[in-house]
Formats: structure tokens, sequence, C-alpha cells
């Protein structure tokens, strides 16, 4: 018999429920860049995170590895404990997190666009930008006049400008399917074929959705046609409560965090839009669950702005709610991020971000302040986001002995 | 062709015997956690390792990966270059190993435990914890009743209390069984199943002696039956030799310790209950061998015992011999742990352990101490422990080049 044992294996039979409280802090694209001579973190006056870095070990991580600059689907789901390079999220299930759709595990979802067809031909593959009122009129009239095909049930959810989201509910529904996209303009409709046999039936109604919507939109020219692509169902990804024996709850406030963490079984609540009104859920839920991911969007959306600025203001807030943390007394309390966002590149980017972890198990390590340097130099070193989840767990002991 | 060269083809390639020598100390359960703001090697007074230190590279090591906190097996198959995460060794194999039995490569192992059966159902799975005296006694007594069962030979060894370990030794034995064992009492006896059909045949062996040991124990009460688990094979894993073209000597004292070092093809001395004693055992045999484990077991008993003071007075011992181990002039020399025992935890972490690595071909750094956090400043940084035989081998020039 040949034992090879998986990672979340290990994990499975090592994990313990403790009572044991764990916060995770993910402060959104927090690592930079210099802007004259100082990153976001070095240029912020924050006293509470640097006192708490001199008790806690440090390190900078990786979400994914060295060079890989991750979205926040795979940057999430790393933080989380699991393999980012395992569970792939289609990109029908990314769109529809991150417009707030519920999607079930039978559930299948795609990424629309309108689009413009003419002379038989495609020819603008986003409708010439609608406005993205006149997208939410239309997936109205698609959806009062295709409520089901098949015996599958169809929904249709707006997003901005030119794009929806396709949701299609029943069983035996399958994802190995090819894009409904020509994607290039001036060539026919292009309609899905299945990858395999099991996905004919899906094929059929995709094509279907496709024909009927045409005949629908005859008359809103330039949106007269949908093009429809990255079908996906869920990943079949094992909870946090299976794989680590946590009651775990999640405190954001975008779609795309809240759809991530239920994924993995989190329980979710709404941090509000104010930074404070977070910290205050998570205060309120403090005796109801043994893990909390408290999610922080705005440095991220500085970053993607470039507002350098702003997003030093932002860290500086979220340094005053330290203590409230703090407060609460966790056994393990961990800052970080999911990636960086500098504000001079405007993007996610590669770049590993500090980590601080703060528990009374440990060798206080000599970082002084909690900016990306000096946490290189801290115990933990260099290392991946997947090795945080089991680093948390440990330091709350919350893991039992692997082998004898 | 997919083209994907595991660790191990590697190093079968790459090997290679010469004359060097590597001396591999392994100072069980070094690393600690502050109490009075110092860990066991804060605290030691320990001149000739942090004289040493500052010659060699150090770094700070993870014997499976981050948050794991293993038990033995595990933490030294990854100090002899081995994934621990692939060889898993089965509890039988553990228990046998621990009380210093022999296990043949076609032997099956288990655990076993004297109970007690009352109107047909086991109401005690200790059989009250009977004294080992009269657990010695038993086991006598069923292995001179019960001496072959359908030509495989059957061995019985005490353990403490309750505990025994059942050896099976003939062609064909599988270890694809169930536990013969209710787990929760006032259950009837449960005989194993096989989980193929070539454990078949073990299976009817494994039932008969069960039948047969609660028959012959049928007045012993309360120990009137017995309960096995864990089935277990040597795991087929390759030898030091095999692998890496080494002629290995251990000097070790505890049977766990000797057993996974035979496990890997390592000849084997006692080490003597004295730390002095198995420094002169390694100069005695040092013309003989080419790699050296030398295992210091008291570090770790005191941790478990939570005496501080006696795990610090015990590693300023070991420090006394480290100019024994320079004298002999190995080509590398590597001091190091197979995992953490903090006094105040007095079990097993998973913080990671100093390691130094002394060679003449290497740039030495800038680490002045032998502790956990200055040797995480170290060249070698945060790495995991299967790391540790390759650098061993490179330092000893025992590696040719991989690819060209």
């Amino acid at each position: 018999m040949i034992n090879i044992m998986e990672r979340e294996e290990i994990f499975k039979q090592i994990a313990v429920k403790t009572d044991s409280k764990i916060i995770l802090l993910v402060i959104d694209g927090l690592g930079g860049l210099p802007y004259q001579d100082k990153t976001e973190l070095e240029a912020a006056n924050t006293p509470n995170l640097d006192k708490l870095a001199q008790k806690s070990i440090c390190g900078i991580m990786d979400s994914v590895f060295m060079g890989i600059t991750p979205g926040s689907g795979p940057a999430h789901l790393a933080l989380f404990g699991y393999d980012p390079t395992k569970y792939i999220l289609g990109r029908g299930i990314l769109e529809a997190l991150g417009i707030g759709i519920e999607v079930g595990k039978k559930d299948l979802v795609a990424r629309g666009n309108f689009a413009t067809l003419k002379e038989g031909k495609i020819i603008d593959r986003r409708a010439g930008r609608i406005p993205t009122e006149k997208n939410k009129r239309l997936c109205s009239l698609l959806e009062q006049n295709i409520k089901e095909i098949n015996g599958i049930k169809i929904s249709i959810f707006p997003g901005r400008e030119h794009r929806f989201v396709l949701k299609l509910e029943g069983d035996n529904l399958s994802d190995c399917l090819t894009d409904a996209d020509p994607q290039k303009e001036n060539l026919p409709i292009k309609y899905t074929s299945s990858l395999n046999k099991e996905a004919n039936f899906t094929a059929q109604i995709v094509n279907q959705f496709i024909d009927k919507a045409t005949h629908i939109l005859k008359n809103s020219y330039p949106a007269n046609t949908v093009l429809l692509r990255g079908f996906s169902k869920l990943p079949n990804i094992p909870s946090m409560q299976e794989l680590f024996k946590l009651n775990p709850l999640a405190i954001a406030n975008y779609p795309m965090y809240k759809g991530l963490a239920r994924l993995v079984g989190m329980k979710v609540l709404d941090s509000g839009s104010e930074i404070k009104e977070g910290f205050k859920v998570l205060e309120d839920n403090y005796d109801s669950y043994d893990f909390f991911y408290l999610h922080i969007k705005k440095t991220d959306s500085y970053g993607e702005d470039g507002n350098f600025e702003e997003k030093v203001k932002c860290i500086e807030e979220v340094d005053k709610y330290i203590p409230t943390l703090l407060s609460l007394r966790p056994e393990v309390l961990v800052i970080t991020s999911d990636h960086s966002t500098p504000a001079i590149l405007k993007s996610h980017s590669w770049h590993p971000n500090p980590f601080l972890l703060y528990s009374k198990n440990l060798i206080p390590d000599k970082v002084k302040k909690f900016t990306e340097l000096e946490c290189s130099q801290g115990l933990l070193g260099h290392f991946q986001a997947i090795n945080a989840l089991p680093l948390m767990l440990a330091h709350a002991l919350k893991l039992k002995k692997f082998g004898a």
C-alpha cells in the first residue's frame, strides 16, 4: 500500500476543535513600492502595528509563488489554507462572486456580453458599451421571456455596461463547454460545443438560450445578441470546518470577498463601508466563532487608483483599531494582505507582503516596524501564503502531532 | 512523454561515493520558547557552539512544513533526506520500533491491548491498565501456546501496562486490514476485515489469533481478550546507501531512533546512557563509516518533563563535546534537531529549529550565537528539513552536477 499523504489529508488528521480564537486581518493590497523613497507602509505613521510587530514573529509572504501576481481569488484561497494552484476558480464563478450572486453546487454560471450582430456577423463584441441602465432593462427582458429551458432554470444578472452573468440551475449541468464567443469581430455567432458526452445536454440548453436571446433582442440594436464565456461550476472544495475544524466568520463589504469566504464554508457578515464598522462587527460576534477573517478593501482601491496618500491614510486609520483587536485577547492575531497593490503601479503586483503573527507561543523576533523590509528580517523569513493558516492553527494549539 | 524527475531519482543519479565524512549531531527537542525572556538555547552557556556558528552557515528549519508538529518518525526521516509525507510509518511499526523489535521486510506488526470481555461485550479496552509485570506473563503465555498459525510465525512483545505488539512472520502478509478494535466500550469483539483480496489470508490468521488468545486468556479476567490495531509493514523505503551512496552509522540509545536508523539502512551502535559515551563511540568508529548520525535524547526528555533548567544544562554538556567532533576533522558537521520541545509546552512543537553547517566549502555568515533567532538571520534562512541531507552531501562534495 503506497501512502503519499496529501497536505489536506494531513490537516484532516491533525486538526482539533478547541476554544482558542484566531483573528486574520487582511489589509487588501497592503504591500507597496517606494514613492519619494518610502513605501506606503514606510510613509504611514503606525504606532500600534509597530508595537505589535515587536512582540510578534514576522515574515514576508508570497501569495502563490515568487513572481506571481495573484487575483483576489487565488490570493485569498491561499490565505485560507488552500492550494491556489489546485482550486482554480472559473471566470464565470469569479464574475458571479464579484457581483454577489449565490451559486449552488449544481449551478452553472458564465460571463456574458451584450454584442452587436449585423448581417450575420458580430461587428461589436461589447455592443458599444451600452449604459448600465440599459443593460439592466435588457436583462429583465430576457429573464421574463426565458424562465427555463428543458427544465433548467435561467437567471440573468446585470453587471456594468455590456456585462452580465448567466446562471443555469438544475440537474446534470456541466462546465465542459467551449466559449460561445468568436473572440474576434466580423465573425458569425459562435455556439458552444461540449467537450465530452456528459456536457451535450448543457450545450444544447446554452445554444437554445443564445438563439432565444437573439430573437428577443432583435429590436434592441446595438445590443441584439449575446456572447457567453467562462462556463464554470463551483470547485469541489472542502470547507474550513471539514479540513481545519474551524467555525469561521468572514467580515467583508465587497461581494467578491464574501463569495470567496462562503466558498470555503465561512459565515459572512457585512463590514459596512467604514473601516471602523468591520471592527465593531468583529467585537459584536466574537463569542460565536473561533476564526475571524476581517477584510479591509480601501487600501487596495486606493492602490489601484494610484492614490499613494490616501492609501497611507487608510493604513493609518486601520492602525487605530489594532488595540480593539488586542483587547479581545485572541490566541492568535495575524495581520497581512492577500497581495500587494503599489500605488505607483496602479494594479495588483507580485511583491511579497509583510506578515505578522502575534501569540503567546512564540519567540518574538527583532522586527521593530511593520514594513515590507523590516518584516523580511523576521523569524518567518520569506514564505508562501499557503503556510499562513497552518501557522495560525499551530500557535492556537489547534494541531495534533503528525506521526509518532 | 512526461518527464518529471522525482527528487529521489535525482539523488540516485548525482550522488557519488567519496572518502569525505559527514557528522550529523541531532540534539533531540532542541528548539525552545522563552521562559523569563530566554529560550533554553539563549539561557545556555555554549561557547563552543557559538564559536562554531561564527565559522558556519546557519538557518532555521521546519521538520515537515510550517506549523506542523512532527512525531520522531517523520522528523527523523526528513533529516535523513526522505519526504516525511511520502513514507508514512504505520502505528504498528512505530510501536514496534519504539520497543526495539526488529521488523523484517515481509513482517506484519500491530499494536495490541489486553482488554476485558464480559457477557460477549468489551467492557474495558485497557483491561484496567494491568501492571506491566502481569502483561509480560500473559505475553509469554500466549507465545507459548500460539507459536504459529497456518505457517505464519507469531511473536508477542509486552509494552507498558496493557499494551503489546503482535508480530507475524511469513510470506504473503498484507497490512490492508481494518482495526480489530471496536474503539468504544460495550460492543462485542470486532474482527479485522481485509481491504482487498490479497489481504484475506492475513485477516484469517489475525482473526484466528484473536479467538485463540481469547480462549487461552479465559481465566485471566480482566485481561481476557485482545484488541489489535494499526496493522502495518515496513514502508518500502530505499536505503541511504542506494539513494545517497553513503555508508552510514547511527549512534543512539533509545529503541525508536535505532529502529528509524535501521529502516534507512544505517548500521546502529548503542550510545550508552551518558552523553559523553555517544561521542566516544563516534570517535572509536570514525574510520569505518562516512556518515554519522549521533542522537542526544536527554534534551527532548527534559523538554517533555517541562524541566527548563535541566534542558539548559544538557545543552551545556553537549557543548563541551563539540571540540571532540571538530578534532575528527569531518568534511561536514551539522548540528541541529529533529523538532522543538519547549519546556514551557512540555511537548514536541512546530517551532523551527536552529541549524548549523560547518565545512570549508562555504561563506560563513554573520551569525554569532547558536540560538533560534540568531540562526534565523543566517545564510540558509528558513527552510525545510528535507533539504538538510542534500546540503550535507553537497558540502562534502558527494554530489555531481545535475544536468549538463
